[in-house]
C-alpha cells in the first residue's frame, strides 16, 4: 500500500504529526473539548485516536516488549475498528474530560518519542518493509484527521454566536481580471476506454485500488467550480423552493431540515448579495462572489445542477468519478507540482484563485474544494480490503455514500492526488465541499 | 417509451386492470383499508392511485370535455408527483377511510369506461401513439402495484398475531432431486465491453436507457440463489453475531433493529431447522431448505457474500447490475419464453424450482425473487428522464438506493424483462428479495 | 364498589352493551379499523376490548365450565392489565384487520347471551353480589368506552381532507338570549372545612374514594364555560404568541407543535370569525360564539386564564377539583334530574346552552365538556385500589395528569357524577374538554 | 420575599459567590465546559448565569450609569426568563467555548465588584430594601446553583469510563451502632387542620407562599430514610421486574430505559453487595448498606413503597408534602440548629448518619437527600407569583412534577428550610433523592 518516499521516515514522521499539533495552536482546553455534532469529533479525541492508531498498529506489532501508555485508551481512542476491540460510542467523545489536553498532548510525545526510535534503529526481527508501511498509513491517517480537525472546529465556533475565528484576518485578495468571468468555460475529453485506479509507486489507500478499464461517452468539465455568485443566482431563481430540481430524497431533507442556502451562509448587517454573509475560520465574512461556493451538500450540488440545465437547455450534470479522475490524471490541468495548489491553511475563507493555467485545462482541481461527484461510493471491480483491522479503513463504508473527488483548501498538499476517494452521504455539508459541472458530449 | 404489443390494447387494458381486483379478492374492506408502515400502502390505496394515474396521465390530457370524477381525489390520490400539485402525505393513507372501497371500486370501474371509450374511438384531435404510450405506461405502472399490494399485504397479515394467509393450502411440493444439490454451480462470463441498457423495440422505463457500453472483467454467477438451507448455516455460523461480515451501515442497522434471521422469520413449535418457520402469504410455513431464502436486505446479502467468501476462499460478492444483465439478456438461461416462470401467484411461499435447464446455464433468474446487486442506484451515461410530471417516476430516486435485477414471484411474468431496473434502500426486506453470488475470475 | 340500581340488572346490561353497537351505526368496517394515533383506538377494538372484559371479568369468575370464545383474544383485546397477562401493543391496534367486525361483533353477541344467562340465573356457587358487581363495573367501563368511540372517531374523521361527517345535519339552535351574555356572572363559595368524595349507595370507582375533608378559601366559579366567542378574543388578543401566559412545559408544546388554535378548528371559505370553523362530528361548522369553547389541552385552558386575569386585574385561574365537586355536589347548579344534561349525541357540535337555572348557580356542569382543573390527578387520602387485576383501572395513573370535571355531551347521561374523577395528561385535545374560570375571593 | 440576615450584605454576598468558585477548585476548563445531557448545564455555565442573574435584575436596575460587562451575554446566559428577552438553546449551552473559564471568572469578579459597591455605597436613589432583596434572591439563586453544579459534574464524570473523583478520598466512616438498625421506626402525627408554608421573617421563594391550613389525616413518617440495604432487598426480590409495583408510566419509563438499579450504581469487581458499586464525587465506592439509597426517580421510590406496603401489609406511601413539612416544622426532628446538618460537602458519597436525636423524632430530615414526595408540584391557595421578570422564577414549572422536601448533602446548609419545595419531573435520577416512608394511621 506504500512505496519509498524521498523524505527520511523519521523526518517524516516528526514534520506530520507536529503539523496536528499547529492546528491546535491558539485554541484553548474548552476549544479542543467539545463535540458540537455527532459527525464530528473533538480536536483532543482528533488528537489522541491518531497516537491510538500509531500505538496500535506501529508499536504493538513492531515494538519489542511493548507494553500500552494507558490500558484504558485502547478502548477509549479506538474510532471504528471491530476488529480491535471495543469502542467508546462516538456520539459521547466530547464527554471524556479526563485524559486532559496536557495528558495527551504527552501521551502524542511519548509514542512519537517511540515511534521515532523504532525508525532509527528497528528491531531486527521487524520486517523493515511492514514497519515503513505501518508509519505511513499512520501518517496518512494523521492528515486526513487534520483535515478533520479543521471541519470540525469550523463546526464548533459556527454554533457559537459570539462567532469566534480561529485565524483572524483578511482572506487573500482576488485578482481584479477573475472577477469578470462571467460563465465557466468547458474542457472537452473523447472518452473511449480508459483506465483509472491507483497503480505504481506510491502511497494509495486500498480503495483506490485496482486499476481499471471505464468506458467513458465523451464529455465535457467545466473549467472552474461553481461561483458564489452563481449561487445566489440560483437562490434568487427560487431553487430551494422547486422540487422539481431536486433528489426526491434531496427534497424531503431540505424541508424537514429548512435548508435556504449553503451551510455556514447567514444573513448579517452590510450591504450587498442581499445581506448574506458566510462563516468561515477567519470569522464571519462578506461573500467573495468570484470564489467558489462550499459547504454544499449532495442534494444541492445536483439540485444546481438540473436548474443550471434548464436555464442553459444543455445535458449538464455532476461529473462521475471517472470522468473526474480521467480528466485529472490527463495531465489536462495544472498538477499539484505546477503550484496550483497554494498554501491551503491561508485559504480557508475561500477567496476566487488565480487562473494561472492557460488554455482549455480545468482549473481547482485540487486544494480548493471536495467536487461531489455523480458517483456512489462502492468498490472497484476486483477490489480487496488491507489483511487485518485496517482492513475496515474503507470497504465497510461503501454503500449510501457518494465519492467527493480533487482535495480542498483545508487539505494537507502532500495528502493530495488524481486517484483519491473521498466519500461522505449525500447530506453532509460540514466538510470543504463544492461542485464543477459536467456536460454530455455528442 | 413503448411499442406495440400483440394484444389489442383495449383488451390488455381491461385484462391487466382486472388483475388487480382479483388480487383483492377474499379481502375485507378492513384488510384493504390499513398501512402497517409508512413504506407500505394500503391495498385500496392502490386500487385508487393506480386509477388515479389513468385519469390524470390518460384522461385529463386525451379525453374532449375531460372532467374529474370527484375533484379531492386528484390530491388525495397522488403519490409523489410534484408536478402534478398538492399530495396527501404518504403516511397518513391509512387514514382516508371515506371514500370505501366501494366507492373506490365504483371509481375503478367509471374511469376503466372511460379509457375503453377513449381507446375504442380516440377522438381524432387526439394523437393515437400518444394515447397508446400513455395507456401502456399506465398499465406497467398497474402491474408495479399489484407487486406492491401482495409485499404490503404479507407485511400486514405479519403483524397480525392470528397470522391470517392470504390464500391458504399448501406450497407445491418440491422435486426430490433438487433438494440434493449441496453447492452452486458456477455459471462463467468473459465480459470484456458489453452493452446493456434497453434499446428497440418493446416497453420500457426511462431508467432502462439509454443502451450504452460497460467494460466487464471476467466474471461468474452462482447458477441458483441462496437456499434457506444455507442461510441457516450462516446464523449458525454466528453470522449476525460478527461483524466482520457487515458493512459499517448494516451493523449498525443490525443493531438498532435486532435483526437475528430474515424478515418473517419466526420461531414455532415444530421440529427441524431450529424451530425456524416463516410466514407467507399461505400462511406460517415451515422452512423449505431447498427453496430461495427471501426477504433479505443488502446488508443481510452482503454480509452472507463475505462470510462464505471467507469459507470458501474466494473473492465472493454480489454481481454488479452490468454482470447480471449481460448474463441474462445473452441467453444465458432459460428466458420466460422456456416457461421458467411459473403462475407466479401460486408460488408465494416460494418452493425450490424445478431445474430444467442443462448445461450451465444460470436458474431462476425470473419470476423467484428480486435479485440484490452491488450497483447503486443511478442515471446511465446520457439518461433523459421522460418529460413531464412522469419523468418523476424513476430519475429523482436516484441517490442512496441499490439496484435489484429479475423479477419475483409477485411480479406479474409480462412485467419482467432483463434490462429492468428495481431499486430499494439497503435496509429493505419486506419485498421478494434474495441473493445470487457473483464471483471474479482470473 | 357498587349498590344497587332500580333497573333489573340483565335489561341494564342488554341496553348499554346495545348502546355501543348504536354508536356504531352507519360506519363502515373501515371506519371501525382504522387508529388514528396511538392515543386512540379503532372503534372495533373498543367493541371487542369491552367484550373482553365481561369474558375475563365475569364470565372467567362466575360460568361454570368456563371456555374462552377465542383463547387469542385474551391477549389481543387486553388494553394494560399487567395482572390479566400479555397484551397486544397499543399502538398496533389498528393492524388486527382478523378477527374482522362481523367476528367481533358475533363474539359480542355470544359473550352478552352467556352473561345474560348467568345474571338470569345465577349458579348457585356463585356469590350474587359479586356477579352483579363484576357486571355493574363492565358496564361503567363500556360507558367509558362509549365515549372514547366518539371522540377516536372524531379524530380519525379530522384527519381526511373530505370532512366526512359521523352524524350529517346541522347543530340545533341557540337561544336568542343567551347570545347577549356577554361576560360570565360568578358563584361564590363560602369555603371552608369540606367534604368531598363518593360515599354511600351509588356505584363510583375507587379513585373517587374515600370521602375525606379537605380546607377551602372562600372562592366564586364562573357561571357558564369559556365561549368560543371568548377564545376567538384570546386569539386576537395574541394569547398564543405571547409566552407570559403559559406554563413552560406549555409553551414548549405549542411551539414544537406549532399550536395556533384549539383543536379541529381550521379556516375554510366562509365570513365571519376570521375564517375560522371547528370540525365536528356533525361535519366543518362555522363557530357558534356563545357556545362553549372545546377540545383544549390543560396548556391552553391556563394560559386563558393568566391572560384573563391580567385583563381583569383579578385573581382568575382554574379551579381546583375540590371547588369544582364542592360546588356542584352542594346542589348550587341545577343537576342531572332537572334536566340540565340534554340527549348528548345530539349535542356534539356544541351550541351554546339553555341557561335554565335561575339564580346565581353556575350551569353547564354536567354534559357539555369536561372542565379542566388546577388539580393533578393523584390519590385521596387514604385511597386503597380495589383488589385484583381490576385494581390496575384507575391507580396506576396517578401521575402526570391532570384532572378534568363535569362530563361531556359525549357521556353518557347516567355516567355523570359530582364525584367522578376523569383524567389526562396536560396536552391533551381530542377529548371533548373545555374550561370554566375560578376566582380567588377574600 | 426577604427578611434581614443578620450577616453584613456585603460580607453574605462575598462569601456566597466565593463559594461557588470553591467547588469548582481542581477542575479543568475542560471539566466546566461540558454538558453532559440537556438537563445538565456545564459548571462555566452556572458561574456565568448566576453572574448574569447578578447583573440583570441587580446592576440593570440599580447601578447609576448601568452598562452591561458585554453585550451578548444577556442572551448568551440567560436561562429561561422570556421576560429577559431572547436566550441560547438550552441543549447548546455547552458548545460556547468562548469566553473562556478565565474570561467568565473576569466577568464574575467585574460584576461582583460592582455588587459590592452597591452594597456598600447604594446610591440615594435606590431604593435600599429593593436592592437587598435582589442581591438576596441573586444569592438564594447562587445556592441553587452551587447544588447543581456538583449534580452535574457528577453526572458529567459519570459518563467517563476513567471514572474520576472529583474529591478523592474515603467517605466518612459509619458508627457500628447504627448498622443494627434492621427497619425503621415510625414517627406519628395526629394530623388535623394545620398550616403550612411561609410566613414571617427570612428568605422564601414565592412558591412557598401564602402560608395556609390544610387538614391532614393522621399519619407516620418512618424515622430515618430508606438504606442501600434495603434497596438491594427491593432488587433481590425482583422489584425492578414486577410491572404490579409501578405507575403505568414508571413501568414504561423503566422498559424503555433498561432501568435495573438506581442511577450511578454499577456492578463491578469485587465482594458483596453482588458487586454493586455506586459511583460518587469521591469515585467508584461500594455500597455503605445503612446509608440512605441516593439518585432514584419517583417511580422507583414509589414502587418500592407499593412493595414494601405488600411485604408488611401496611399502607405504606410517600408522605405528601404537608405531611412532610408538617413533621419537620414541628420540631418533630432535630433541626439545623441542632447539628443534624453535617459539613455537606464532606459528605458527598452518602455514608450513614449518626441517629444522634434520641425519642421518636425524625432523623436525616434535612442535608442528606432530597425526598421524593407524593405531591404534584402546584400552587398554593392563594399563590402569586412575583412580580417582573423574577415571577418565572416558580410558578411556571407548576406542571407534571413532583415535590422533594429536606435538602440533601450537596445543598447549601443555609438554604435549607422545612417549607422549602424543590420539583423535578418524576423520572429525574441525578439529583441527590431519596425516600422515606409515611403509613396512613387509624
Amino acid at each position: 500500500m506504500m512505496a519509498a518516499m524521498s523524505e527520511p521516515p523519521a523526518q517524516r514522521h516528526a514534520r506530520v504529526r507536529s503539523q496536528s499539533l499547529a492546528l491546535a495552536e491558539g485554541l484553548s482546553e474548552a476549544d479542543c473539548q467539545v463535540q458540537s455534532m455527532p459527525d464530528a469529533s473533538p480536536l483532543k479525541w482528533h488528537l489522541a485516536h491518531t497516537t491510538w492508531f500509531f500505538e496500535t498498529f506501529v508499536l504493538e506489532p513492531f515494538e519489542p516488549g511493548y507494553a500500552p501508555h494507558h490500558p484504558a485508551y485502547r478502548v477509549l481512542f479506538n474510532s471504528y475498528y471491530q476488529g480491535v476491540g471495543e469502542r467508546h460510542p462516538r456520539a459521547q467523545r466530547g464527554l471524556v474530560t479526563r485524559p486532559g489536553l496536557a495528558e495527551v498532548r504527552a501521551w502524542r510525545a511519548a509514542v512519537d518519542a517511540r515511534v521515532q526510535a523504532l525508525l532509527r534503529a528497528p528491531p531486527a526481527a521487524a520486517d523493515g518493509a511492514a514497519l515503513a508501511a505501518a508509519v505511513e498509513l499512520g501518517l496518512q491517517h494523521e492528515q486526513q484527521h487534520q483535515e478533520l480537525m479543521l471541519t470540525d472546529l469550523l463546526h464548533l465556533f459556527a454554533c457559537n454566536p459570539l462567532a469566534p475565528a480561529w485565524r483572524p484576518g483578511p482572506a487573500p485578495a482576488i485578482g481584479a481580471g477573475e472577477a469578470a468571468d462571467p460563465a465557466p468555460a468547458w474542457c472537452p475529453f473523447e472518452g473511449g476506454l480508459v483506465e483509472i485506479g491507483h497503480a505504481g509507486a506510491g502511497f494509495a489507500f486500498d480503495n483506490e485500488t485496482p486499476r481499471h478499464r471505464q468506458w467513458l461517452a465523451p464529455y465535457a468539465l467545466a473549467r472552474r467550480l461553481v461561483t458564489q455568485g452563481e449561487w445566489l443566482e440560483f437562490m434568487a431563481a427560487g431553487g430551494y423552493r422547486e422540487p422539481r430540481w431536486w433528489l426526491a430524497a434531496g427534497w424531503d431533507w431540505r424541508q424537514a431540515q429548512g435548508i435556504e442556502a449553503p451551510q455556514y451562509w447567514q444573513r448579517a448587517e452590510g450591504v450587498g448579495a442581499g445581506g448574506w454573509h458566510r462563516f468561515t475560520l477567519r470569522g464571519l465574512l462578506p461573500l467573495d462572489l468570484p470564489a467558489p461556493v462550499a459547504h454544499l451538500s449532495l442534494y444541492e450540488a445536483d439540485a444546481y445542477a438540473r436548474w443550471r440545465a434548464a436555464c442553459e437547455g444543455r445535458p449538464l450534470r455532476l461529473p462521475t468519478e471517472a470522468e473526474w479522475e480521467h480528466a485529472a490524471a490527463a495531465g489536462a490541468g495544472p498538477g499539484l507540482a505546477e503550484g496550483n495548489f497554494a498554501d491551503g491553511q491561508a485559504w480557508l475563507a475561500l477567496p476566487a484563485r488565480a487562473g494561472s493555467a492557460k488554455g482549455d485545462a480545468p482549473l481547482q482541481l485540487f486544494g480548493d474544494l471536495w467536487e461531489w461527484t455523480a458517483s456512489s461510493y462502492g468498490p472497484y471491480p476486483g477490489f480487496r480490503p488491507w489483511a487485518g483491522a485496517v482492513g475496515e479503513y474503507n470497504g465497510k463504508f461503501m454503500i449510501e455514500q457518494s465519492v467527493l473527488r480533487g482535495g480542498s483548501c483545508a487539505t494537507p498538499r502532500e495528502h493530495i492526488r488524481a486517484s483519491y476517494r473521498n466519500f461522505f452521504p449525500a447530506a453532509t455539508r460540514w466538510q470543504f465541499s463544492g461542485l464543477r459541472l459536467a456536460c454530455d458530449l455528442g
